[in-house]
């Protein structure tokens, strides 16, 4: 247990409080009542909880502890608490997708992402919140961290609760900047896997070619784990490994990367014990957010574009914008957009001629104040376009000692690999702060992390 | 050589022919040489051919020959004698589409295609007509039966040069009909495999979701040994293998199938020595020519809609009628298709729950004249848009005496069991026509394929 008492089970990553419940130290139901008892008492300030299936998840815990003392085979993720970002389907609890429109809609089938988690173990205790079908838009979600603050779109609820220690592991999702938003924001570690890793069935999919699945979790290790349950290549322990050679870029909207964000990142660089070069990206990439939000629009206005007025009126202002750009494309727009996509894609995949990965932040900063809107996807988008699997890693802190993300990205199915060198970075960034006081880094173990920002229990 | 004299070499089916230039009976440069007098005493009559690469192919027989005898490893086309419609690039030959606009094009590099078929040994001897960029637009070539119809399109020169016993194989494409309307119009066997069976790259894709080759030959076993210089699951001898359940379809464009071919894909349906029961086809099939045609435009406003003026002037009317179409259509409508698409496909797949393959007609009659256009590929296209392997038998005959296929469709990637009902099927046909006299059934061995409306040498 590592020092953590039962009352602070929560605050356990994925990796120590899968150990411990195996080893018998530690009870799926202690831990689940731990986490409920965290939601309780935060998350009238935080908000990161759409639906609570609190009932529920005692009761699966319970048998959880049942099956494991019959000797019954566990899965790998065998009676941690979950928290599932309200765009997948669930087949016992409201999947609101975020909106409105689609107030008690309870399907009758999981998502097939639920249904692996299911499977593997997991005990889900509720929907986390999302912006409406995942759009920008602001949610009713604070940051923990600073509740002026913005927790990231649109995986909110989800980057909230893992922040806040409400679970050690929460689902989200990523066309553009989803999941490695929030993770940036909120401090934690987050991991969007190459396009195609899983089945999207039964989730919001706003466009096929951008949908995928997000993880999010407290230590790279987590990250680890959770992907194992999805496929067999994810080791829960995860060996940390240098690249033989790491890039960085800073892309098309580093313009807007503030001046705190700019100087840690650089110090970073810097400090790093392995060369680290400047890949040339081609203009082509400048085009990256448009051709995404070109894409985009014209999947709204398919998809959304002949709902009645009075649905179409009920959305928030990012949707109702996105589908009237999207009904004044033409279909030969479009067709040039899939085009440029596909160029874009074979030319971010050559850029791993020249390194292993590349490093970049994952946000222009801190996380904004709540009042200046839900945050931008610019530094993400590039790579999530061309299906690239990415990370990001709470190692950076800006000026107001809040946290920055840095994003790491790696080449199309090289997410195992991409997974150990994370694991490297975030030791290597680890490592700077215990020799350097003052440090712009953050501490990040991966077997119990924490932050001085976040309320204590 | 069965009889063949080395004379009418020519005349061989590739099955054949490969096992005489093996055991050394008969040379690849003599085959060449009888498939170029061939061409030469008849192109004229024909025009089949936009390239004849005379030169090239009698160096390669030669160099195939003396690869032989020097013991080399030989690829399962060595040495025969094939035609490539002129819609896939040749490193050495012109590569035109069909196009005026393109008139003396010269890629550098092979179609994936191309460069697999030299690969396996087979000796290219030129390009073979197509209508302008695969559109339904009347060609140059003559059907080989009767110079006053239409040979098909748009695989046109590649149908006639086989039926006319040019080559023993020839390479063409299917994105709606283009491989199987000119083996019905010509009397010749047609394969069109799944989707997704090799690499198009280096053709002329239309619709990337509906872009095919396709094979044509003179016999089930000929089309095997052709699928496998591409998939090793394609033994180069057919078992002749009776379906567990046969089904047949109408189809929607049934109304448009003449009396003659009704009557005789009825009497075929009777003496078949296994139950074939109609299957339901969802209403939603009746769509599938028109969410077919609308892709198919809005893929041509996107390529050429905005050529400069002069040049989409000097487009055929097919093409400049597309594009006008696809300009009209908006991105929300594409998508519309799109999804149509996808939902026709899996309503296809849904169909080989009840059966292990279908029959059909693949034409709605014999082979119109030339003054009626170049041919209605309706009886093929929802199977094309479903990515279903089909295959088109010359097993009828019409009121003139002219070849009518009939259409076999599988189940997605079951391409090598299709091929062996198909060799069963045809033995079947031929049996009837042993038996009685007159029959509506055309001779169709594997061996050596005749037919009384060919011309002899």
């Amino acid at each position: 247990m590592h020092g953590t008492s039962l009352a602070e089970a929560n605050r356990l990553s994925a990796h120590a409080a899968a150990a411990a419940i195996r080893s018998g130290q530690l009870s799926s139901l202690d831990l689940t009542m731990a986490c409920l008892a965290r939601i309780e008492a935060r998350d009238g300030s935080i908000g990161a909880w759409s639906h609570l299936a609190t009932d529920s998840a005692i009761a699966r815990a319970r048998r959880a502890d049942e099956r494991q003392r019959a000797g019954a085979e566990l899965g790998p993720l065998h009676g941690l608490p979950i928290g599932i970002k309200d765009v997948f389907d669930t087949c016992d609890m409201p999947s609101e997708y975020g909106s409105p429109s689609l107030a008690g809609r309870r399907p009758e089938v999981d998502a097939d992402a639920v249904a692996v988690l299911r499977r593997a173990g997991a005990i889900i205790m509720g929907k986390t919140v999302t912006s409406e079908f995942g759009m920008y838009a602001r949610t009713s979600c604070r940051n923990p961290h600073d509740v002026g603050r913005s927790p990231g779109v649109s995986s909110a609820g989800s980057a909230a609760a893992i922040a806040d220690a409400m679970v050690p592991l929460a689902l989200g999702t990523q066309h553009t900047a989803s999941t490695l938003m929030p993770a940036s924001f909120c401090g934690v570690f987050g991991f969007k896997p190459s396009f195609g890793f899983t089945s999207m069935r039964g989730s919001n999919i706003l466009v096929p070619r951008l949908a995928n699945v997000g993880f999010l979790a407290r230590g790279v290790d987590d990250l680890a784990l959770f992907a194992s349950a999805f496929a067999g290549e994810f080791a829960d322990a995860v060996p940390a490994l240098p690249p033989q050679r790491l890039g960085y870029v800073h892309g098309p909207a580093w313009k807007r990367v503030a001046a705190d964000a700019d100087m840690t990142f650089g110090g970073l660089l810097k400090r790093l014990p392995v060369a680290v070069d400047e890949l040339a990206l081609p203009a082509a990439f400048d085009r990256a957010v448009d051709v995404t939000l070109g894409l985009l629009s014209a999947h709204l206005a398919h998809r959304f574009g002949s709902q009645p007025d009075m649905v179409r009126q009920s959305y928030c202002a990012a949707l109702r914008d996105g589908i009237a750009a999207g009904l004044a494309l033409d279909a030969a727009d479009y067709l040039a957009l899939e085009a440029e996509a596909d160029r874009l894609a074979a030319a971010a995949r050559d850029l791993f001629r020249s390194c292993d990965a590349f490093i970049t932040l994952t946000t222009p900063g801190e996380a904004c104040l709540i009042a200046d809107g839900p945050g931008s996807g610019e530094m993400t988008i590039p790579w999530s376009l061309a299906g690239l699997p990415t990370l990001s890693l709470p190692l950076l802190k800006g000026a107001n000692g809040l946290p920055i993300g840095v994003q790491l990205v790696g080449a199309p199915g090289d997410d195992a690999r991409l997974l150990s060198i994370a694991s490297w970075l975030t030791a290597a960034a680890v490592r700077f702060q215990s020799a350097e006081s003052p440090t712009p880094f953050r501490q990040a173990s991966s077997e119990e992390v924490w932050s001085d920002t976040i309320a204590p229990m």
